[in-house]
């Protein structure tokens, strides 16, 4: 009950910030703190960047005419000017239009749920206590930096370096496009099955917001979220339908210390956001997030799961859902899930953080923390396809990539802590890591 | 001229201690100070690990005859009981016979060298003062584990843990072989020209020795050396001839900060043990280090070099070298160098850390060696074939691949350290890194 009423009072300031424009935001400082040098033009320091993470889509036509972005044969949507490139304003929620191609839409979804996130994350921070870690009186926020890509395409990343209670965040937007030859699609082929036979150099278009928080306080727990839409062009097609497109994404929480309760509500918030639009949807993604998310040579998962969907789309017979009563689903559907999913994701993850990011830690704890860190980064240079995929991309944007690493990570060779038959709360998280549990 | 001596002061205590036998060393503590359990039996805990990073190796008998080790063929040598398994005596160097197989002498050079670096690495720390690190009154140790592997070999890793200049350093070496089908053998073909085509399962045997050390000191730079022995045997020769068998290794040199002279020690060392066998070794070798230990998404290296090479051998007509004079170079020929150029490593390093060790540093250089410290990890888990191959590997032992990644590490997004225009000591690291440099 009591994490019912944190969530609510949580949530309540984010919807008044959420209607910050970016306009609004983007009159905020654009340089990092540790920085005194003047902000070079977007343009300049951005051109060459590229996507975090992400695994393509459609090269359509953000024509920049004058003041406005047309979003090809949708409606014209004003732009708004930030440092001299327009955008698609970010209160689209309330502005969602049906008739609008579905990249647009998904584009303006993450684009909203970023500035959500950040400004409920900075809310957050601006409630609690200056500490020795970080000791300003002014709280701690977000940098935000925008990029474009040369091939087309453009995101941003907000970061938090050095918060009271987050010692780093990254929560990115990015929207890219540009031209997929056969070969490129062929990769994509045994992670998305619902590809049809790839036979010519076709546009992509790939939107996606990607979040990594990790906490300073051992006691409240990591989370990382992912969710992205993804189309291939069909060149032919009069009216601009894709030729496949598909969603994908998830959250999962990767606590140091194990608090079944926190485990149960976050996993809760998440089921019932699946089950509002399948039953079928929560035991399948449940399942595939413990098996993604782990990490091989360890033998265990890098946390305790969440959900986690690919390649979900009605564009393939291969995958294509149907109603429990056997009723086709339409991308509409498919879009309503994917927003009701990641909306979960602040009930789910703040009132967590709030009943824990005062409590007291010792020098044993943050070294717990500190080797957990240690395999978070294994997990993600080692295993992660997003991870991988960006590094082995020329050109990418390094910094978005890495930005879900921690501040911090420690190895220690035959470490003493959680070992097997050492009856202490590290060993209890391990168990719990080795065997996947059913939270609901 | 001080570096000369140095490294002479350094190296004479070194003699006599290698002079330990296995049996004295067993002798000493093989618990972990962190942990008072019993010591349980070798073959309890150890049976399953594997050794580490190392590409492979024939099944040759070690035959157990009461307290004696048969080399298949070659003279029988005394064994040592150590824990209730037979060892080969550690004192080969001396011992080193012509008649025994290459696979017997490589393995016991590189536990002499292995026993021969431990004790520097111990006599370094007995030689500094204990601090905030590392208070204690007595020297820091290294803990010995020694390890057999079910499928066939043994190794032993030495690691020190929180030392009063080695923050973390293991030595480790391996010593294992099995059988190694054709899949496996074609997969090492890109890497290793010389092998025959594969046609059967054939015998392997792999002997090798792994040094990573991280000193706590920014000034002090990090160091890795691997050098090893593969072999694959030929079920049909009578005198169990092996059908192609190659030498690999080399080290290199990790410095958060450039120091000219050190830099140009480390490197003239190495050059002058290639040198010694021959002229067009140190050219090519320290390319292929450059070009090995590159960090391609951050497009740069690792560190600043040393020698790097591999499928160094007399069995192929690919890659047999021949003397200046167009004389067949002998396997002989070969191992002499492999002794050489491995031997150099102390002179080439121990220097460097008497000179530097005890200078004072700031938090600001600190922070940076940590943020280099993540670069190293990203090597490691990314790039590094030993690596990659050992965490594929099923029943690897993980703890010893991953001994290489330092303590801690550290990641910012888009920190201000090093960053170019910045006229730095950070970012004059950073040129050498993005363009490697002839040192000597």
């Amino acid at each position: 009950m009591s994490l019912r009423i944190a969530a609510i009072r949580a949530a309540r300031p984010i919807t008044s910030k959420a209607k910050l424009s970016l306009a609004q935001l983007s009159r905020r400082a654009y340089s990092t703190p540790q920085s005194n040098k003047p902000i070079p033009s977007i343009k300049g320091t951005l051109i060459g960047s590229f996507a975090a993470g992400l695994v393509g889509t459609i090269a359509y036509n953000y024509v920049n005419q004058d003041n406005q972005v047309r979003c090809d044969g949708a409606p014209l949507v004003e732009a708004i000017d930030t440092h001299g490139y327009p955008w698609v304003p970010v209160d689209a929620i309330e502005k969602d239009d049906p008739s609008n191609p579905m990249r647009i839409r998904m584009a303006n979804w993450v684009k909203s749920l970023q500035d959500h996130i950040v400004a409920t994350m900075e809310d957050i921070e601006s409630k609690s206590e200056p500490n020795s870690f970080s000791p300003s009186s002014e709280t701690p926020r977000f940098l935000k930096d925008t990029w474009l890509r040369k091939e087309g395409g453009e995101g941003s990343s907000c970061v938090l370096n050095g918060g009271r209670v987050f010692e780093k965040a990254g929560i990115n937007v990015s929207i890219v496009h540009g031209m997929l030859p056969p070969k490129a699609q062929k990769a994509m082929l045994p992670d998305h099955p619902s590809l049809p036979e790839p036979t010519e150099t076709v546009p992509f278009f790939a939107t996606g917001l990607s979040i990594v928080i990790h906490p300073r306080n051992p006691h409240v727990p990591t989370v990382h979220l992912n969710y992205r839409y993804f189309e291939l062009a069909d060149p032919k097609d009069p009216n601009g339908k894709p030729k496949a497109w598909w969603f994908g994404g998830g959250s999962d929480l990767t606590p140091s210390y194990l608090i079944e309760e926190d485990a149960i509500h976050f996993h809760k918030e998440l089921k019932k956001a699946c089950d509002k639009h399948d039953e079928r949807y929560w035991p399948d993604f449940k399942k595939a997030c413990d098996k993604y998310f782990f990490i091989n040579h360890r033998g265990e998962s890098r946390g305790i799961g969440g959900i986690f969907f690919d390649d979900l789309t009605t564009s393939s017979p291969i995958n294509q859902p149907t109603t429990s009563e056997g009723i086709l689903k339409t991308q509409e559907d498919l879009f309503d899930f994917v927003k009701d999913a990641s909306g979960a994701f602040l009930p789910a993850y703040v009132p967590i953080v709030y009943k824990n990011k005062d409590r007291k830690w010792t020098e044993e704890e943050r070294r717990w923390q500190q080797l957990r860190r240690g395999r978070y980064v294994e997990f993600n240079l080692v295993y992660d396809r997003g991870t991988k995929f960006g590094l082995a991309t020329p050109g990418a944007r390094i910094e978005s990539i890495l930005m879900s690493l921690p501040e911090t990570a420690r190895w220690e060779y035959m470490s003493d802590m959680g070992n097997e038959g050492s009856n202490t709360p590290e060993e209890e998280l391990i168990k719990v890591l080795k065997n996947p549990k059913e939270w609901v």
